[in-house]
């Protein structure tokens, strides 16, 4: 077992290099980096489980991407390709094709929101939903692991079944958290894709020694037919995920089903939802069961082929309503696409011989659109809502809708135990001062060197170089998965590695009780406090939080670092975060150097582990008085000059 | 009241061009015309209703369409396209950002076939099916007159509503289907087209006198608070289209609703569907009806946005069991489009004060896909499938599907007394030979001139020029609905333009008892009957057909016609069918030579008219002895000699 901390991005590009020969790419956030590393690694000579080294090809458009992989499929290569979004929709009428011609195939898609009213480069289901239509299949991953996972299982499928796959995992949220991954051996990718499929795919390419007729022009005297003639394989491919899923499971210990069910065995009150979403309704679910409330959740792995037998196999036929979440607008319709799906089943199959249970009251609503956070909190108002008895269909949570007056409340308070116990951590860094490299290596020492898990999120500004970067930390005992920001008041350590954010963010608000903010400052310590914003020192009084302080800059010029505070500000957070016994973290972290710069010489290796201990020695708890003794303001969000327009 | 004979790409595209003022094309069938006569209107110097010809640009691919109509709609103008199948995918990144901008236009679509296992140039609704999340909304005309009125109401809802529309027919039915239509006046369309409405579109139009900021990128913060601030624009589309339906009843006698229920007040077997389907569905109704059956149906005319109170209050309580027809296949999913629609509406409000009914049974079924024929026996075969209480989810009908048996039977000996009393003739000519312009001219003859209801479809070999062209006309006292070919043994009339057509085509077979077949041939009178295929005489001789015979070729080149024998079939048509009296049929005839040759002066004039008195004069019957005298035998559909591959 390989436990690896990397992306979602990353986790599904690893599988789709070993199991492909020829990738088409065109860049597009968030899935630019799995095209990335595929070329990088075709680049460096790395080889699939066939022995080859994949055929990368950049294209001009995503269209011109699908074209290619259409016609590389048609002349028996295993093929794939990487998107979202609007790139997705370009591939649409290949799509048709591909899957008309049932052709084994793995797109894999960081799902992004399609362009509406504005753009939006973040996540949500909009565009997976744009081509639910098309013949492939949709398999959706929650997590990191399952962006690795499922990139195997789709591909498994895909060639089993015929029908091509579009595998998608949430953009920007699973395409960019960094996780733990136990990686899977080339042993087991051999042993799941079958040499007899892969060998049958390659047997119907078109070629000239044994023609065949396809993709020809039909007319209405045999179109229908013909493609009718394909149900065959859809009635089968649901099945046929599910033997993937089953053989994977004994290769690996990771079990899945095209649907699986969580929570109370006799649940009353049942949401049901796919992508990165399941994370908090886990963490929900686990907490409200131990409060004795009788709720559950379906987890849609497969979503085309909608597989009904498997839904109404998973599903508590003790349930009396149903929130069914989809992450998807689709204004015109009565409800969105998963909601549809999941009522059509239960009308039906309720009272009958399949379902031998009264008909639930089932509504639909929204969450997460262009990647809105949900949290616990969110998913205890849904389960609220269907407490009360009083369905809203149609419903949004996560916004405040006072326009059309669709959204639940929910209480912020509400944090599941098991939330409660991990280790948060908040960085403010600049986009260009190794803030997040930094972090990076952290969770790596921890979630790859240690029995404890880690995760790491990363917001960018989205002006990028020189803005704000907010690292988001978790660690825990417990595998992590929050997918979600970590939210105010539930802080265990916010750091500050650019003094100037003082005036501007609320870094502060951060922080739960006893917390510990560190500062990276240039003043000398005795007047740190006295520099800090009235409200930020309110808060500290108020909260009990421990200010701690460090000269960072001065540190990396005194040990010959230059103006790389990086190296420093982890250092000092390993000695005073205590999430790691902080020898033992100083010892990681000095390997970790060694590891890093032993090609450049031992004196850089040298430079870098006096840092390490320098910054240790210079970090320093300051103890404030219990009163406000600074003037300073935070600044306005908009300055006050700014023209009413910017207003 | 100006009644024209027309099919829907004209009936459509002459409201599109008096209403806009940017035309942004790309060819592709079977939408093609509707461009080329928006192109040939505006180089004739034709205005829209604001005083200005209408800029028609042709771009490089539908995509280019699209984003120039985007371009103009934000620039103000009044825009439009005409599109199809993989040309509107193309569309649909741009489709995306038009609805989500709130920005009023429509698109007028023939709907056709998406390419899948093979591309098809016919129609079905996969292509409108593939943009229904896009925003746009979706209005569905079901016959050429609809294409025409729903082109206005269309246009008039999307400037009351802002929400953009798709206004689609059926390709290769109503888009290519010559039927009447009550042309609007110039003076209604500026009382459907509100000034009001126009000058808002213009003033929302950028502009660097008062900035806007519109189209920008957004992040989670506002992506979708901003989203769901146009709920209230979908909410009230369906009222703004049922106003418009309502204001244009009121100038024009046609009367619309979103939804619109035909059958008993107290049915108990109904269906329900979009599109040209609607017509056998109506005469089967009202045959069903006649013999006491409780049942109905309801036509979909406002697909997006869905309006669930519109169908509600249109759907009879009493109904038990339901069949939603899509025409549309949709792989992997649990039901097509429509089906879902109607089951989502029903189990979310059957049983409440909404729609104090139990729930009904609800199936779904495909049929009509790529213009499969879908006659009223079909319809029928629907009705006793709901009838026998067992209902069959996910039927196909119009095929034999032998692999998965999803497809229903039906007794082809149905035939709704409305549908058997019409006239019906089938013409069997070149693709190049006038066959087909001179029944374009019956057609304007019967419909424009008389009282009497005139329908014609044309089908091309899809080689066209040099292969074997169909028209199938239908006249009678009731306007014609039948949106299906003629089918075997229900023709009044058959015709052969092309001797060399007997041992190809079993046209015979066309002719129900008592039918005319009239016969082009070069040999003399005499030796016509022994030069029919054995089976011909048959038929004849079973079914009592009367063989009429012209050598029209001869007649043609008598007169002075050369090569062209259109004339001379169409007059010999009408001396003998008797659909009009011949001699009113004649002086119809020399009326509209006189008005298409006039301009070349009267000898061209005079010779036409000598060539109709001509083929009066040289039709004959020819009474043929009661036994087979041939021994001549039809062709096989495949020469014996061709390869295996072929074979």
């Amino acid at each position: 077992m390989t436990m690896l901390m990397m992306d979602g991005n990353e986790a599904a590009a690893r599988i789709a290099h070993k199991c492909n020969e020829v990738i088409a790419i065109y860049p597009i956030t968030p899935a630019s980096s799995m095209g990335e590393l595929a070329d990088i690694w075709s680049a460096d000579g790395e080889k699939n489980i066939y022995g080859s080294v994949p055929e990368v090809i950049e294209m001009q458009s995503e269209a011109g991407a699908a074209g290619a992989i259409h016609g590389a499929l048609q002349s028996g290569s295993m093929s794939t390709t990487f998107t979202a979004s609007q790139g997705l929709l370009l591939m649409i009428p290949n799509m048709y094709k591909i899957a008309g011609e049932l052709t084994p195939t793995v797109f894999h898609v960081a799902a992004r929101t399609v362009a509406t009213h504005a753009l939006s480069i973040f996540g949500d289901h909009s565009d997976v939903m744009a081509v639910r239509g098309t013949g492939f299949a949709i398999l959706a991953a929650s997590s990191v692991q399952e962006a690795h996972d499922f990139a195997l299982i789709s591909q498994a499928a895909s060639l089993a079944s015929r029908i091509p796959f579009v595998h998608f995992f949430d953009g920007f949220r699973t395409s960019h958290e960094i996780n733990e991954v136990d990686i899977i051996d080339d042993d087991i990718i051999r042993q799941m894709i079958s040499k007899a499929e892969v060998s049958a795919h390659k047997k119907r390419a078109l070629n000239p020694e044994h023609p065949v007729l396809r993709g020809s022009s039909q007319n209405p005297d045999t179109f229908f037919q013909q493609r009718e003639a394909s149900n065959i394989y859809y009635d089968q491919a649901a099945s046929k995920v599910a033997a993937a899923m089953e053989r994977f499971g004994v290769l690996t210990g990771r079990h899945y089903q095209p649907f699986e069910y969580i929570g109370h065995p006799q649940a009353e009150e049942v949401v049901i939802l796919m992508g990165s979403g399941i994370g908090p309704v886990e963490e929900t679910i686990t907490e409200l069961s131990q409060q004795g409330h009788k709720v559950g959740a379906i987890k849609v792995r497969l979503f085309r082929p909608f597989a009904t037998d498997y839904l109404l196999k998973a599903l508590p036929q003790s349930v009396q309503r149903i929130a069914v979440l989809d992450r998807t607008k689709e204004p015109g319709a009565d409800g969105e696409p998963l909601f549809k799906d999941i009522i059509t089943a239960l009308a039906s199959h309720a009272d009958s011989e399949r379902w031998p249970a009264p008909m639930p009251q089932v509504c639909g609503g929204r969450y997460g659109i262009s990647s809105k956070e949900f949290t616990p909190a969110m998913v205890a108002g849904i389960f609220d809502m269907l407490a009360s008895k009083q369905l809203k269909h149609g419903f949004t949570v996560g916004i405040d809708d006072d326009v059309t007056h669709t959204s639940l409340g929910w209480d912020n308070s509400f944090v599941p135990a098991s939330v409660a116990q991990q280790f948060k951590a908040v960085f403010y860094g600049l986009g260009s001062d190794g803030t997040v490299s930094a972090n990076r290596n952290s969770i790596k020492i921890i979630g790859e060197q240690t029995n404890n898990h880690a995760q790491g999120y990363f917001v960018y500004d989205s002006k990028k170089t020189g803005a704000v970067t907010v690292s988001h930390l978790r660690f825990g005992d417990q595998p992590i998965a929050s997918t979600y920001l970590i939210g105010k008041h539930q802080a265990d350590f916010v750091a500050c590695h650019q003094e100037i954010f003082l005036q501007r963010y609320a870094m502060l608000d951060m922080t739960k009780p006893g917390a510990i903010f560190l500062l990276n400052s240039s003043l000398p310590a005795k007047q740190v406090w006295d520099s800090l914003p009235q409200a930020s020192q309110q808060t500290m009084i108020d909260n009990g939080i421990q200010l701690w302080h460090i000269n960072a800059d001065a540190v990396a010029v005194e040990t010959g670092m230059g103006k790389r505070i990086n190296t420093i500000m982890q250092s000092a957070f390993f000695a005073i975060s205590n999430v790691l016994p902080k020898h033992q973290a100083i010892a990681y972290m000095k390997q970790a150097a060694e590891q890093t710069y032993s090609k450049k010489g031992a004196e850089v290796v040298a430079k870098n582990h006096h840092a390490i201990d320098m910054a240790v020695e210079n970090v320093q708890q300051i103890f404030y008085p219990e009163k406000i003794t600074s003037n300073a303001e935070m600044r306005p969000a908009v300055a006050t000059q700014a023209p009413e327009f910017v207003q």
